[in-house]
């Protein structure tokens, strides 16, 4: 196997490997083994690789996320991806500028190139799906029913009463709304699909803190 | 009570508010109340203010976290400020690169203009404290074992056996080493004051999606 461009020089400036240093490597969407280093030249390396491990299970998690400023798109993506969440649905919100959906982050390789940072920094091989879903009504009224079907629904919410759970171990799908939050037509909208609002404390946290502390107290 | 500058178009731009307008209003390191907006020009609005309540309890947690990346330690201090952790000490690893303690972001202004940023997000005055202990030997001999004392005292751990508490209700305090962790000697260092390594799982996540996970899991 070869390594350039951006992987190489991340394993020399920050690995600092040579000739014979074993490195951690895996093949998207497939399997994790051991590098070898052979040989090292200045724009490149060579490894011995073998596959010999399959990538950390996934958690049982759906993430509805309403489309964030670009900036903050871009960390969230990699976030979820190193905590091996399989699914993001980002959607659309009164509170979401019209503008973000313009923004070249939510072109697919645009997305996929956060997507593999993530998986990268937690060692992980198996591609999130992100799915877009520019309009809200219709995505709750004909997709949301059947994805919500059997799973724990949740939609966080700082003035709900109900606390989020904690340490679920069951099918989840968790719905996160943007800056200033959800309507609460919206979240009218989400409870009528069986959702619960539920809380992390009134602190209104922003998305790329609070996504984080939803996952690892849900999960 | 004049406002002008970052918040006076933060008021304008985000919140879109006009004379009479009610919004949530703050004392540093003081009281939380109400400002009743009596005048707006085009640099400056006044606003009838009272001050009716404390600002939201702090965590019962000292965070140690090892100096990240400046830009990410920008973006970990407003995180940790929002989340209403009360103390943050950083400190010295020897996987942190020397050159980012020559950064201008430890300045105890611009530490400040992040940490306020945080409170301003979650609706809280209280400044947390943020100590910088460059040299990591005499921290954790002389200063540790009287701050760990009688508290819960964790270090975060990648390969750990033991998984991270949840919900704990009790003082703690929590120390997250750098990108690509804490060197063993490190971590015996910490054992030896009495901290048990603790893992939120196997992946390696960045400090900023890892901070927020682990203070939302443990309190």
């Amino acid at each position: 196997m070869r390594l350039h461009g951006r992987r190489f020089q991340h394993v020399i400036a920050v690995h600092r490997a040579t000739v014979g240093a074993e490195l951690c490597v895996g093949l998207l969407n497939d399997r994790i083994g051991t590098g070898s280093i052979t040989h090292v030249n200045e724009s490149a390396l060579e490894m011995d690789v073998r596959f010999d491990h399959t990538p950390p299970q996934k958690l049982a998690l759906t993430l509805i996320l309403a489309l964030p400023r670009p900036k903050v798109l871009r960390r969230v993506l990699r976030a979820v991806s190193s905590m091996c969440v399989p699914r993001v649905i980002i959607v659309n919100s009164f509170r979401v500028e019209k503008s973000f959906w313009q923004s070249p982050i939510l072109g697919e390789k645009n997305i996929q190139a956060q997507l593999v940072l993530g998986l990268e920094q937690a060692k992980d091989t198996a591609l999130p799906e992100v799915l877009l879903r520019p309009l809200l009504k219709p995505f709750v009224e004909d997709e949301l029913p059947s994805l919500a079907n059997g799973a724990l629904s949740l939609i966080a919410h700082p003035q709900a009463s109900v606390p989020c759970p904690r340490h679920t171990q069951q099918a989840t799908i968790l719905a996160v709304g943007p800056e200033g939050g959800f309507l609460p037509y919206e979240i009218d909208k989400f409870t009528a699909c069986g959702f619960t609002p539920v809380t992390i404390g009134s602190r209104i946290l922003c998305v790329e803190t609070v996504v984080p502390a939803l996952i690892a107290q849900l999960c």
